[in-house]
């Protein structure tokens, strides 16, 4: 385990633990159970997939009726519980009843979350074994183990910490993801969930959580796959005894300087599940600029971040920008291709490929070597006005079609 | 070369050629010139990309202006003459007037259209040399020796020809198209003309290539980029003295019925690109039933046909039917997920995977042997209407990546 995953905590007020109960081969890590010390508050942002699964529609009653007194979140990778009808509602109530009674409190206040196969029933003997497990002493301790254990197709643990002060007193904001396949807005195919020892009330958590959610995991693409289960949790434990106020100037802690920590912690744990995107290489940031408003910089941006051919010359680092330019076209949103200009690499060190929608003589064999590096970075800029947006992906290679030809079978 | 692509001929009144003049390596056939023997009527159907390649801005301009009266088409592949600017349309003219030159008519008698790669100015020496090749004795003549000059990443010609009787005159449709990546409606990256020898007006043969495009071209997707480049052509050379009409009951030959079987060209081609996509090692044709109108049945199939996760399980023959669903969830179209019936393979010998939204006990074994057939058939009834629609994909494999990531160097 990475010394950054092993040393990770949740925020005040929270503990973490692990298990393998057989829904993963070979003994692997499979379930994870966050623990509030004391009822703490919630939101919670699902996915956008008609077809959902059933802890996510789950969760959602939870939260519309609990808001404020969440004991617990508990987590099974594996199988994704979705497509399984009235008897996968079931069986995630189960999975919250039995998690409820070990923890001593109601089943209304146990959120559930799932990822992995769809269209298989839960192998409940094992889950209730994994949940007896995890309230042990002989459970893996530390939300390390946690992070671990939530991923099916990741190939590294993500999580990610910030740290801000309310006067003398530190906040912390901490959450761990998983997500690697499947991954697209509106949200990707994904866990999250992230902590904080602040106080703060529902209403105020559930804005900040979408303002953050807007910047982060609804910005990246793997595959263009929009899945069943997308869970984004966060839980405010007030461990900190710090409240958050609205008001800007109110003391202690402000809601837009919360906001801020947490939306970068967002981009952070989102950043990770692209670059950790199914047989990726490398991470590819694409900035839209000099758009007309952040909706037409966001369309242009997705249309690239999704394009299969984008992020296949990028994996072969070939300066094949007419693909930009290309999707760009097709993204629907109203461009001028005459005003298009287009650079790879940061400011500093960038090499200009196009202004005014036309090619320049760029040195190609450097603008390869800036595909070749990670992160890549492309900016297009539309030449219409100010608004600016940036994305993230991951190219595309072989790894991809291996790892999903077979995921069933 | 196939002995269907050898034996191919377009409809009465045109003919082919084809040449090599070195926009291709090692000497392949890369430019094709179709000659009308009398001004022709012609309609054309063009990328809604909002970069458009300069030989589309010019064959929009001629089809505007002479749409009775084209004498040829000529084409290059090698190079898209896209994102070239004025160069771009100065060489597009360029190659019209020499064409025009040679067969003696006016530039605004010739279509041109161009397929390959984006952002490099054409070799006019090269294209000149081979204009002027095309109107030589020396020159490969006929019509499937230009269906191989179109290729680009092509693994093999496409063509499709009907008959159809008016009296006792035979009609005929003849066509060939181009196109393996970068395709997604509307339309593909695609260049696709055909002929006919019946007389049709223009503004007939608009409608007529309108509806049979929206049931052909439109209905495939190998990655989900559209290109800069889609070209659909229809010529009516009028050669064999039948007249098309509007009306259903007029003679010699209603509308209706060169409709359909234009449509049954277009479909025929259409599915050679699908199963030809790029990398693709079967074909897989995607019907969506039981929707409340042809727009949603569409807007699910689509969502389904562009899923790479749905095309790399194909390819793997991985029963992975969660990703069907998955993808008809996130489609945008407003279905209800219980009532969702899923079937592999074609009527009489097909196997249920999921009713009602749920599971069946299949045998998953035959539901994999049925994915690697060549065609696949995937049937999702929507269960809310009676509409009906089939769209065109294939398998995604490793090949895909393998031609993409170095396609420019």
């Amino acid at each position: 385990m990475d010394a950054i995953v092993e040393d990770f905590a949740l925020a005040e007020g929270f503990v973490a633990t692990a298990t393998a109960c057989g829904l993963k081969p070979a003994g692997a890590l499979d379930m994870a159970l966050i623990v509030a010390e004391e009822p703490c508050s919630a939101a919670g942002l699902f996915t956008t997939n008609r077809v959902r699964a059933a802890p996510v529609l789950y969760d959602q009653q939870v939260l519309a009726r609990n808001p404020a007194a969440v004991r617990a979140v508990v987590i099974n990778a594996g199988n994704a519980n979705a497509c399984t009808g009235p008897q996968g509602a079931a069986n995630c109530h189960a999975m919250a009843a039995m998690t409820a009674e070990r923890l001593g409190c109601r089943p209304d206040q146990v959120l559930v979350l799932s990822t992995g196969v769809i269209g298989r029933q839960l192998d409940m003997a094992k889950v209730a074994r994994g949940i007896g497990a995890l309230t042990t002493p002989g459970a893996a301790h530390g939300a390390g183990f946690a992070a671990r254990a939530i991923m099916t197709t990741d190939t590294r643990a993500k999580v990610a910490r910030r740290t801000i002060s309310a006067g003398d007193t530190p906040i912390s904001i901490a959450g761990m993801c998983k997500g690697a396949g499947m991954i697209h807005p509106n949200m990707a195919t994904m866990l999250a969930i992230v902590t904080t020892d602040a106080r703060v009330a529902p209403d105020l958590l559930d804005r900040a959580l979408r303002h953050a959610a807007d910047r982060s995991f609804n910005r990246i693409s793997v595959d263009g796959d929009t899945s069943t289960n997308d869970t984004l949790l966060l839980l405010a434990s007030g461990a900190s005894g710090i409240d958050v106020q609205p008001a800007a100037a109110a003391p202690p802690l402000d809601a837009a300087t919360f906001t801020a920590a947490l939306t970068d912690v967002c981009i952070d744990l989102a950043r990770q599940v692209a670059r950790d995107g199914e047989g990726a290489t490398r991470l590819v940031e694409i900035t839209v600029s000099g758009a007309r408003d952040d909706a037409q910089a966001h369309q242009v941006a997705n249309a690239i971040a999704r394009s299969p051919l984008v992020k296949t010359a990028i994996h072969g680092g070939d300066p094949n920008w007419g693909r930009v330019l290309c999707a760009a076209g097709y993204s629907g949103a109203e461009i001028d291709p005459d005003r298009l200009s287009l650079h790879f690499g940061v400011a500093g060190s960038a090499i200009q490929l196009v202004a005014g929608g036309l090619p320049l003589e760029a040195d190609l064999a450097a603008a390869s070597a800036l595909l070749r590096q990670d992160p890549v970075y492309i900016t297009l800029d539309l030449g219409l006005g100010t608004a600016q947006t940036t994305v993230w992906t991951c190219d595309f290679s072989k790894e991809y079609i291996e790892i999903n030809a077979h995921y069933t079978t």
